[in-house]
């Protein structure tokens, strides 16, 4: 059953963020992984650009160490809804997989909102355990908050 | 395992509405299927009337046509979440399924807002491959937008 | 495939709510079953408070007993969101679920928002039916209704 697999690597990487274990976040990901947020109008469009990327775990080490270390006034907490996950067998070792997201971000004064929406694109290694070797964060919005502090 | 057929059916429909493929929409109902937008309200008091319905695959076909043709001033993208599914199977050949659904819409200027929500009630005849039978869309506000362009 | 059987129990749960079947809500737990709203605020800080606890299936009934004959102004209704699923087991006869929701809130006026969100910790035991030993509903926001009439 790949696609359960696949469930529960998409469920770990959503209670890591959600619960801010964010130290586990590379993790999920390959050495060599990559991860890039980019919106849905840039990736009709072709370009490259990207609202965020990082090239490898270390990267993404890199960028949670300074969101510790940053002064964030606001705590952040997000809640991810991941659903409609489908799973394409690439070869022996990797798989495809797309799904839609929803992200809540829940702030300091209690109110709950839709904070982003849209679709993840992953290529996933199998073994020796499952781990993202890329995953593309393709956002419906092209309105971003400057301060994107949490990875989506 | 048939839940699995049935969650990749769902996941495909809420891929080729969200990704604005709504000529592979009809593809996914049977040649005499069945499509219905219907409220809660009507539904619990058992009336007849749908806010959109069609009776065949060639009428949600000529829907597509109509939409795609018409002059929508604002582009409309949704994106679906689908959860809560529970499949029951009713002879050889066919299940009924039981899901929830969200439906966040993304207006021009970045919003995001919870559009609809609801359940899908569904008949799916599952061989040569898993197609609804019959599809209604039970949205839980009986608020609906009068130019209501993409189907659920 | 227990996660399966453990998807299937969190389905019924949503859909006895979002059904108003409050009365099928008892039934999902053991005898002895246990139901906490908390906050995870609370619970970070390692409160005992509780917004609502239910010690047993009979408190749960008594419950609905009460939230049926209290003259509840504006009739709600709910739709469930779940998501990101993990499943555990502890020993032979019982498991441990994190799931993520969201809830979503219907007005009267058929406006729709974003009611709630959280996780689920729950212990499930197996057999002879899966129930809930212990459901722990952790909400993400510290502000609530006064009138949180129906469960989560």
């Amino acid at each position: 059953m790949i696609e359960k697999t696949i469930e529960n690597l998409h469920a770990r990487y959503a209670h890591a963020l959600d619960d801010d274990r964010l130290e586990d976040w590379p993790e999920l990901f390959t050495e060599s992984g990559k991860y890039r947020i980019a919106t849905a109008e840039n990736e009709a469009r072709g370009l490259p650009l990207a609202v965020l990327s990082c090239d490898s775990r270390a990267m993404m080490r890199d960028r949670v160490q300074s969101l510790r270390h940053a002064n964030v006034y606001e705590p952040q907490r997000y809640r991810h809804l991941i659903s409609a996950v489908m799973v394409e067998q690439l070869d022996d070792s990797r798989v495809r997989s797309i799904a839609n997201f929803l992200v809540i971000r829940i702030m300091q004064n209690g109110d709950s909102l839709v904070f982003a929406s849209g679709k993840y694109l992953d290529r996933i290694l199998l073994a020796p355990e499952p781990k993202y070797e890329e995953r593309v964060v393709v956002c419906d919005s092209r309105r971003f908050d400057t301060l994107l502090a949490i990875p989506l």
